[in-house]
């Protein structure tokens, strides 16, 4: 077999064979396929598309591509969550304690930060003393033992997608839904789950900005799973304007520990609980979606998720106090107020903005090399439809240095658009996407 | 300028800018753009296209990334051809010379053999003591005198093009006729003629199988020939069977040499006067095409082109004799008759499987490595449409080793149909691309 001929049959319209795809990933994870070979390919997969099976085969390829995890020591249907990637996005640190306060383990592996978007192990790395870095040995015990462990990606796991990815990014070939599709269910595979929820974003915040290329991309990526024999439901959610009030990692842990005690509502709790209510769902642990809303709502409210946060956090080696006790989190002592240059209704509050603004801060990274500051970012005070007089404090910016505050301060105005008719309001979530087939609402 | 925005800009339909291109190529040369993004855009190229004035620009970008030749010390319009590579397709030998001799300096630079096509330096290697490798000093000095050198490609003319085609060639990214436009003219261009004539073959034995792509590259070539102002004027000719008789080095140069004493008629004499002609329009040196073409047959006819090799051959170290004697040719003693296996007309004699064929002989290089046996080759006895006998002669083979020699004796006779009727015959020539627009004969 010869890569050529893999990459003139794509690039001619032909369907790979599993024997090609599985041809193609091994001898690239193993270097001997050289990167101008695979990127061209890459580029006629952008062109030419793969059919459901090609992209089933490509992410079984990739998922054991390197080690995988087995949670067959745990007992139970353990489900994962995945989103796409949002700007205050915090529903793993909502939700996975919910679920697992139901009785459902979740043994989650997450991600850091990417571009203007956040990331779950950023986020946890700022409660004091948390450790994400977990054997697979002591994750697969602290899910037997708390019912729920939230972990960064094992160094070898999927290196095809490592090093696929990192070509994607350089190549012009990140955007495309079966790519996608494969590069998100290889590593939900190889984490073990056997039920998986994704989050889809779609809005100018997401990778995918409009609708129906979320709904396409959720559709690939539950057929994936289908094929592969994963229980997999995907929402898809909206990502104009950040989910949460909080941007940026200790201000939004800080967040999702008021809605797990109960002192606070609004989207990213709804989106939580709506995604909570698929995870058991999808898990089997209730007979309808409804029924799930109400077994997380009763955690919720009964402080068992708050509770389970704390378990979590103190058997990964972090300082579970925080979640009584917020001033322990790092949080920026300087406050720098965002007030409304005009009155109005707030007709858009970009979320990749607002995400941008929060990187120049120093809450994400613009190179991979950039360290986060855990204690800096943007805590909104509006969102989109409300009405603000001039002067009315639209968001207060945390920071540590001055260096690019101006630039993100410029960046975040941009985003906001003041107008003097209400705006109409986006949904905050689209639809659904099952085995069964897609629900819009 | 970044490399990605490029491959994005393209990828995405747009059309680059003369800065984009130029920053890709000198940076490309330079090793400061990886191979897996040139592969990339590449690919995006293939299925996005490139408008007139983008390979145009890429053409010249590429000409200029190294040597280029000034012929400007020899006085005249120089003239240039350049064929896209066929079988027994020896048609430089025969109208460089007469061209020549009509006072009109050949200034010639060619390739090596590709895949399963023959090439002139070749060639001219299996005339005993020829030296294609000539400085540039030398090669003007001999045009100076002789009013011809055929010459190989410098070391260092074009190396964008080498650097190029190498990548294109394992990455899915030959067949793309801005790109082969570009490939080819960059290296006329550099190559400093003023006046270029492309024959442009079609067919299965050519690299564009189709008379209407062929049609296309050469509209693409007479195109950026045109913008960047070189007179240029393209003849799209027939490659279905092979153009002369003999398939091989030694053995073309033989036929070469009987058709320019007059000794040979038939269609490899008809297209090398139909391009002599050209030749001589598209430099100025005739009114018409008609006055061009008595030109070359009366420097055929009068022995002054035959006169104007032996010139060359001594010139470039070679031993002229050859041209009155040809048993001074290095020809292969053992020759093996391939018979008609049936009675009935020849429907089909292609040119691929003959070239391939020729080349299992050693006529040919299966890998950049291999080296040339000049002595081998084939020598055809038959035209399509001519009526055979069973077990009439259609092919001697000339060889020199065994052990490819049944492989090449059943790919020869892979590519030969007999059929009861005779076929319709191609025409020799389908038509000319002018700056002026398409003729189709």
């Amino acid at each position: 077999m010869r890569m050529l001929d893999i990459i003139l049959k794509k690039r001619n319209g032909g369907e790979l064979t599993s024997d090609e795809i599985d041809f193609f990933v091994r001898e690239y994870v193993a270097g001997r396929i050289p990167d101008y070979q695979a990127s061209a390919l890459l580029m006629a997969i952008y062109f030419q598309g793969m059919t459901s099976r090609e992209t089933a085969d490509l992410t079984l390829a990739m998922a054991y591509s390197g080690e995988t995890v087995d949670l067959s020591p745990i007992p139970g249907i353990k489900v994962d969550k995945h989103s796409t990637g949002g700007v205050g996005d915090t529903t793993t640190l909502v939700v996975a304690p919910l679920v697992a306060a139901c009785g459902v383990p979740v043994a989650k592996m997450s991600g850091r930060g990417l571009e203007h978007t956040g990331g779950t192990i950023d986020k946890l790395e700022s409660i004091p003393g948390f450790n994400p870095f977990q054997s697979i040995g002591d994750f697969i015990r602290i899910v037997k033992e708390v019912g729920l462990a939230v972990v960064g990606q094992t160094e070898n796991l999927v290196p095809a997608d490592k090093k696929l990815y990192a070509l994607r990014d350089v190549t012009g070939t990140v955007e495309h839904k079966s790519l996608i599709a494969s590069s998100v269910m290889s590593k939900k595979i190889a984490a073990g789950a056997d039920a998986i929820v994704l989050d889809v974003k779609a809005g100018s915040g997401a990778f995918m900005e409009s609708v129906e290329d979320a709904f396409e991309l959720a559709q690939e990526m539950v057929n994936v799973g289908t094929r592969v024999g994963r229980s997999t439901t995907a929402v898809i959610t909206d990502m104009s304007q950040p989910l949460g009030m909080a941007v940026g990692n200790a201000l939004e842990v800080k967040e999702a520990i008021e809605i797990l005690k109960g002192e606070r509502a609004g989207a990213l709790k709804e989106v939580s609980l709506l995604l909570g209510a698929y995870m058991l769902y999808t898990a089997g642990c209730c007979r309808t979606v409804e029924q799930g809303r109400e077994m997380v709502e009763e955690a919720l409210n009964s402080g068992r998720g708050a509770q389970k946060l704390k378990e979590m956090i103190r058997a990964q080696g972090g300082d579970e106090r925080v979640v009584d006790d917020s001033s322990l989190l790092p949080v920026a002592k300087e406050v720098i107020p965002i007030n409304a240059r005009q009155e109005g209704y707030i007709y858009s509050l970009d979320a990749r903005s607002v995400g941008q603004a929060a990187r120049l801060l120093g809450a994400g990274r613009s190179t991979k090399e950039d360290r986060i500051d855990h204690r800096v970012g943007i805590v909104l005070y509006k969102r989109v439809g409300e009405r603000v007089e001039k002067g009315d404090t639209l968001a207060e910016f945390y920071v540590t240095r001055e260096d690019n505050l101006q630039e993100a301060i410029d960046t975040f105005n941009r985003g906001i658009i003041i107008g003097d008719q209400p705006p109409q309001l986006r949904p905050l979530v689209y639809g659904v996407v099952t085995r069964e087939g897609v629900e819009r609402w």
